[in-house]
């Protein structure tokens, strides 16, 4: 087996995922996996950069940052790349609109976006609010257009709760995909464009960067 | 343009489809579109054999039946090929005891399918009761399985009502078959062996008919 030195040559910077790596979400928050908290200080005391890149879309990254703080690691809000203050970043960019079917907790991300008269959907990890009514008024809003474009803040299929399995934002973007006929455009991972964003944040090329 | 005895040369029974068809759905169950009555009383005193062939999964073949006959059609519950009885003779077939996702208008007519400890899901046109939660379940029942059988009664994307477009069950059917990883089997058209199944029921070979 390489030596770790051998293995990090090169090497400048370090992508860190956040749920199910750095935590596991559940009641009460969740709880820090063990080792992680000591993980990511020696990896801050390194000589590596070290950015927080997660697809969490149920949670502004300020709620997620005072999350990670109340468990003991140290990472601030400027250091994580997240789905939807990528998907702002694009909104702006291209004057789109959205209609939003998002969970609560992250609707302050979009709070500096104009939803009037949208001409685009976002959808994210909205958990309960994906009720038939939501779904249906997203679709009908795609349905409107002449030119639906629908954003999926990641497109995972579930994650694990302490309840169990739980249904991701994937299979609801998929069924808009199917009832629109059309195809999402995904930000967040696995799409490339997100992590080249979060290796720009942190100042490091491709090459040089391991998650 | 051929003349309808050229058309109908060789034909010697007519599927006729519901919804959309014979009368649109909306508030207070819709109304018949304008002709139908007459059309299928023509049908009826011809040389021809017809039979329903819908994909209809809201109601039981009772109440869609009982709404016709209101609305002045010559329709027998014996008449109608339908999704919902269609799944129950192949759960029987296979010794299936399904876990539905189904709307409460059509669930009379899994009266008498075993639904202890399901090893399949059945999904139908359920309306507002694709709720996040009903879906959640039916998501975590199929991967509790080791071979997990999805059945869709349909997979339409979306009909109207006077209301506007609503989601048909097709979008559900692949929410579900992207989580688990797998393909749903589809009952009601446009299966081969749905429509072949109503052929049979009137003693009518493939190339014999005309829908």
């Amino acid at each position: 087996m390489a030596a770790w030195s051998e293995l990090l040559a090169g090497v400048r910077g370090v992508l860190l995922d956040i749920s199910g790596v750095l935590y596991d979400g559940g009641e009460g928050g969740g709880a820090a996996i063990t080792g992680s908290v000591e993980a990511v200080a020696r990896l801050k005391r390194s000589r590596l950069k070290v950015r927080f890149c997660t697809n969490e879309s149920q949670k502004s990254r300020a709620d997620l940052v005072g999350l990670l703080q109340r468990l003991g690691f140290d990472v601030s809000e400027s250091e994580v790349t997240a789905p939807a203050p990528a998907a702002c970043l694009i909104l702006k960019q291209r004057g789109l609109r959205p209609h939003l079917l998002v969970h609560d907790g992250v609707r302050s991300e979009f709070d500096q976006i104009d939803t009037s008269n949208p001409n685009c959907v976002v959808i994210a990890d909205a958990g309960e609010d994906f009720s038939y009514q939501n779904m249906n008024k997203a679709f009908q809003v795609l349905m409107e257009l002449e030119n639906p474009v629908l954003f999926s803040l990641g497109k995972g299929r579930y994650y694990k709760e302490t309840s169990g399995l739980m249904l991701d934002v994937g299979p609801y973007m998929k069924a808009l995909e199917y009832a629109c006929g059309i195809e999402a455009e995904v930000v967040g991972k696995p799409s490339p464009e997100f992590f080249k964003s979060a290796l720009q944040e942190m100042g490091v090329e491709a090459h040089e960067a391991q998650r």
